[in-house]
């Protein structure tokens, strides 16, 4: 269909994010282009699942999403292993997340239960799942946030894998330009997680006027809001070559989402989701709980940098799951996870194949109503 | 086209929001839809505008959009004309506005120079503004701000003139269909001036869908950010009938604004734009400056409700326009204005005619390529 199918075999240019292998697996066979985000795996653990999908996939082409962190921030680039960072966390800051929680009938924990040894978003951690993804048959390897590492640009180069990264700026798509990614996801700030402030009607066509007025021909995939194949065409009107999602296969029954959360996706207005730093320690949109008000608040302990901030929330996060899930009712208030405002467009939890289905629909719909609105057939 | 261009008679679904009546008529005569935003006129000044659109614009369609504030804010809700709500303005407000133009090199002023008789967004002048449109031949007839009038319905409806409405989020559509308006502007949070939280490309589907679950038949138009023919397209792929923009014609030299501020446009990212509640008293995204650090800071004075910050503001604002045409380079650094996201898609100040044309250009050629992407011709 266009250049981005070119590159990374894609039939239809629906690329899906999921940390879900089932949703990678049904995405790519289905057409469009699943990318499995590795970040929360350990090496051997991303080795096991892309072994499944290798045996699940028939074939069908699928990339890995690493996230290799520029550590930047003074009051962590000291600290090189988990232990350390742990040890760098002002106990006072459990205590926070005790009465936050505390106020949704969670009891509180007598020790810290902050991830000491469990793998998390560190530059250590990013490059081991880069090199265990290179021993796969990706067509795609993208990193998350901040800039694709020399690594990754050099092993791509050699192994013929596109490499790709996320902006949410145009210097930045510029910076990415020039580190050597093949291809750009500009996107938007009502993308879920990580997130700039600029709108993706606005950043996809900015994104794709910078590249060529710096002489480089990079495609251009518009994320952050994207939920149905009329938007998908939409964004490529306005200069993308396909679109790259995440929120919309939460809701699907292969995800890793709790029956909580999707029950919650299907009650959300657009309205309902925030850009906040306190789940990850950088701005990232999320489904708005009391948590939120309570880290935003001026009265808060303030956020930590990344990757501290998640040792600290996501211990709590997965118990305000485990709570919900044996019928805690104020934990359920507390249930979030990242998602964008596109959350306001789920209507109901619909298999990840459907969904492919969906969007080839209404993308073709979509078209044909345009082109005869002013004459084509 | 479409039933937009039916109700209205544009032959181009390309609607202009102007307070320049030059911009009204150029858009309107070269096919798209012209309309004039009428607040910041007293009624006899709006007479002499909309007479001089009569006879300049060759029979071409063209509205107007008033502001008729619903007063709610019980700060306000008593003060029933401005010379009250002067007094109601502590004088301290007026010490912070010389603080932070002091520091840009502009000498404080001794009394405040609040806007005492000037008409201004008060309900009693959008509803003589509104009585003064119903007098010309508009098609067109929008209310900027919360749920349009009864009386805006009920002559609407009389005069066969369809009655427009902007929202910012689902509830408000609903709001305003039950309300009896015949257009809905699904204004995304990236627009200039007043916007909510929501993108326009989650906005728009989530307006239209919701319009049709509760058994609404209203066309749809998407405002924020669309600066390009091709976005144009893209939102009326996502279910748009037609596009509602603003910033795009700021910068013609028909336009009301200064040289120093469209100097800004052509220079300005599209993240260097703030919603702020610091000009109008709702919030209200305009170019970024240090104006707005000041007020919208922690330990700033806090601002005042609509109407009232305004009569505070805009004398300030008139000031710094008018140092920075004389050369004052610190107020040259405040100038600042109602502008959206797209402002980041400003390369140069084209004449309103060009913009149209080259959004029927962009808009064709949009189409164009998608269709023959997917192999239709």
């Amino acid at each position: 269909m266009n250049r981005i199918c070119e590159l990374t075999g894609a039939e239809f240019p629906l690329f899906a994010f999921s940390h879900c292998r089932d949703v990678v697996a049904a995405v790519s066979k289905a057409g469009g282009f699943g990318v499995l985000g590795a970040t929360r795996f350990s090496p051997e653990q991303l080795e096991q699942e892309l072994a499944w999908i290798d045996s699940h996939v028939d074939g069908a082409p699928y990339g890995v999403d690493v996230l290799v962190p520029e550590v930047i921030d003074p009051r962590v680039s000291e600290l090189s292993d988990n232990k350390s960072r742990a040890a760098a966390i002002d106990p006072a800051y459990q205590g926070f997340v005790n009465s936050v929680l505390g106020q949704y009938g969670i009891a509180p924990e007598a020790e810290m239960p902050i991830l000491r040894e469990r793998m998390g978003i560190t530059p250590e951690n990013g490059l081991a799942l880069m090199e265990v993804a290179f021993r796969h048959p990706i067509r795609l390897i993208a990193n998350a946030l901040g800039i694709a590492p020399p690594a990754m640009i050099k092993e791509g180069k050699q192994r013929g894998v596109p490499v790709t990264a996320l902006v949410g700026a145009k210097e930045h798509a510029i910076r990415q330009a020039e580190a050597g990614v093949d291809i750009i996801v500009a996107q938007g700030t009502e993308a879920g997680g990580h997130c700039g402030e600029v709108s993706t009607l606005v950043l996809v066509p900015e994104v794709v006027r910078e590249l060529a007025h710096h002489g480089y021909d990079i495609p251009v995939l518009a994320a952050g809001g994207i939920m149905t194949g009329g938007q998908m065409a939409g964004m490529m009107a306005a200069g993308a070559q396909g679109a790259w999602t995440g929120s919309v296969w939460l809701a699907t029954p292969e995800a890793e989402t709790s029956e909580a959360f999707r029950a919650k996706m299907v009650a959300a207005r657009s309205r309902d989701t925030v850009r906040s730093r306190s789940r990850t320690g950088k701005p990232a949109r999320q489904l708005k709980t009391a948590w939120h008000d309570a880290w935003d608040a001026p009265g808060g302990p303030g956020t930590l940098p990344m990757p501290l901030m998640g040792m600290v929330s996501e211990p709590a996060f997965a118990r305000i799951e485990r709570e919900a899930a044996s019928g805690n009712k104020g934990a359920n208030e507390l249930v979030s996870y990242f998602v964008g405002q596109g959350v306001g467009l789920v209507e109901q939890v619909r298999s990840s194949r459907q969904v492919v289905q969906d969007f080839r629909e209404e993308f073709l719909d979509a078209i044909g109503s345009l082109a005869a609105s002013v004459g084509m057939e």
